[in-house]
């Protein structure tokens, strides 16, 4: 029997909401085959945690994920914490990491074609975009030392640091080419830097280029700037197919760029792995922590109101599976009920819509919907 | 007479090629009135400086810029210098910093609205788009202190530093205010940080807060995150229409992205300052010193051709006129001039099309028809 804990941090606004609809799924693939057993637990993270325990990052939300096999957050903040000397995100920062979680992985695609009219971009720019943004999560200017402006010396001044050492973009390099390696034909690897200016860069540039060749002779790589990859990501996207890897501040900008493409934030899932992983069902599949999250965020707006889209929850469930438990085939069948549940009445599906992508279908209708259809395809 | 000089850097690529189309118009406003005066001299700058004289930057290109009221560039670099130890842009740095040029302006607007066919973006998402990009040019990561990887103490690691003093901040946030206030009603600011992570965007964000309240009282201001700031710009960029104002990179990042929309890189000119702009049509009118480029690189693959497209260059003559001249007239004149040549037949334009547009007109056939419209409004 393979057997799993999974902690889940629901968090604030409409977290619970989405959480609710993913843990659906995780019961329907706890009860597919007396192999599989998954134990959920529940913890407070982020604004509730402020109100509860005066910390956005409890001891005791952060021991449980330590001895976990993987988490499932839901989403954290909102204005009420906003401005307050503890806010929701320096637990994040904390949870990374304290977590080790040096990468995070976010997949960029239409769920479905018929989302291409979702899209900002023209379709015949968006049709076909498919990529995975690997982000470096705990170096570079999240984490160099840093000072404020007030302190001694020059107290008119402040300044962050941009740092990398060789191994740590050795080990984001791996992940994105076990990445690379998930398909078949492998993905083509983009590394983008600003290499023209940045020493770090120039490290980064010089580490992730002799990863490759050494390690992964197979594999297709190219670099970009950081500027150039910022444009070609809205004029000719699919230019990037593949995998992008980069720093933990560019990543952060270029993913959250590269996630309006696919028409609705409510849609993309994410995982942020503590180490490298493989195929996962190549028989040498090596379990790797990780914790998996919807892209979007708390959304206070509508939070309560039953109406929020569970589809990035319900596939970072997908993302669980596939790279901290090893059961590709259960990842690829959640995927195909979000893709059947998605597709237009034309393609066969049944054309959910919630309100983000102009529809009025609520949270539990989805989630209903997408675990009947799993059952018939576990 | 008003007399002015100012220095031509033609550089690389179709530098030269655009710059002479900018050359005709020049010469125009020269001709068009016995009060105007410009004198053009061109130098040398980029690949073709390190080819005649092994330095990007000459000694006599600075000093010619130094002592010049404007400097009017085209482009620099190309595949023959990238990889040699003496790289253009080190050159393109250095000029920046010597000239004192803090301030990058990037207008992105649909100079005609038969444009909006080859925007990226859908039609809707696109129309009205109408902002302007102001880079802080000489601070942050591009000029901190940094460390190679191989070099002592940690070998192992590279890093850079983005820093702030208040003074930067203050200077770029006066800057960004009066291009607000070039317009009647007044732009709004909004300034993009990463202030829940960053000690330098926190400085950041206080001062330009400060500054606004204090010296601008009337603008109206609010603050971005920049992953967010990266999102709106293609799911719904007209909600950062007015003025946007951020650090170094995140500006060289975002303007990049926003420098799509408008459907072709040669649309689009910049002007790069040394001060604060004054209304140029103002009695109070100051000359600010400047240098004005296309924001498009040097494009080897079509250099020599004749069918790059000058607009972007010629759109820069007019920011020179408007900053550094105070010659608004003249400016505007060109700027409807510009709108004329692209106009669709149906609106009275000449639709006037280069291949980045999908059309085969060359390069000097738009300076000639921007030349002539240009006459008739002078
Ligand atoms: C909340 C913030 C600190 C965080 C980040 O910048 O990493 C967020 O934007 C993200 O991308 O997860
Ligand atoms: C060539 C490079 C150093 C430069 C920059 O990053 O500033 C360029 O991208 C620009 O934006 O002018």
């Amino acid at each position: 029997t393979k057997s799993f804990k999974v902690v889940l941090i629901p968090g604030d606004g409409i977290g619970p909401e989405v959480v609710a609809q993913a843990v659906r799924v995780l019961n329907v693939i706890d009860s597919s085959s007396p192999e599989i057993r998954l134990q959920l637990e529940s913890h407070d993270f982020g604004g509730i945690a402020i109100d509860n325990h005066g910390d956005p990052l409890p001891d005791s939300t952060l021991k449980a994920c330590k001895e976990a096999d993987a988490v499932l957050l839901g989403a954290v903040g909102g204005p009420k914490w906003g401005v307050g000397k503890v806010r929701p995100e320096q637990g994040l920062l904390k949870l990374r990491k304290e977590l080790g979680l040096y990468a995070n992985i976010r997949p960029a695609s239409f769920a479905s074609d018929s989302l291409l009219a979702n899209s900002p971009l023209k379709e015949s720019v968006a049709k076909g975009v498919d990529f995975v943004c690997v982000r470096e999560l705990i170096g570079g200017l999240y984490f160099g030392e840093r000072k404020e402006q007030g302190s001694e010396p020059q107290p008119e001044a402040a300044w962050d640091t941009m740092i990398y050492s060789v191994e740590e973009v050795q080990r984001i390099t791996r992940v994105a080419a076990q990445i690379a390696l998930t398909t078949t034909p492998p993905m083509a690897v983009h590394s983008i830097d600003k290499a023209n200016v940045l020493a770090s860069s120039r490290l980064w540039r010089k580490v992730v280029t002799e990863t490759i060749t050494k390690e992964y002779p197979t594999l297709q790589l190219d670099h970009q700037l950081v500027d150039s990859a910022a444009m070609i990501l809205v004029s000719n996207p699919r230019k990037l197919n593949g995998v992008i890897v980069t720093e933990n501040m560019f990543g952060d900008i270029l993913s959250d760029e590269a996630s309006v493409i696919p028409g609705s934030l409510g849609l993309l899932p994410s995982a942020s792995l503590a180490g490298a992983p493989v195929v996962s069902d190549a028989k040498d599949f090596k379990p790797c922590f990780g914790l998996y999250e919807p892209i979007h965020g708390s959304a206070p707006d509508i939070a309560g109101q039953g109406i929020a889209n569970p589809i990035g929850t319900i596939l970072s469930v997908a993302l669980m599976l596939r790279y901290s438990f090893g059961l590709e085939k259960q990842a690829k069948a959640i995927e195909e009920a979000v893709r059947k549940a998605l597709d237009s009445k034309e393609q066969g599906g049944l054309e959910l819509r919630t309100k983000d992508l102009g529809g009025n279908v609520r949270t539990e209708q989805i989630g209903e919907q997408v675990v009947n259809i799993l059952k018939t395809l576990l």
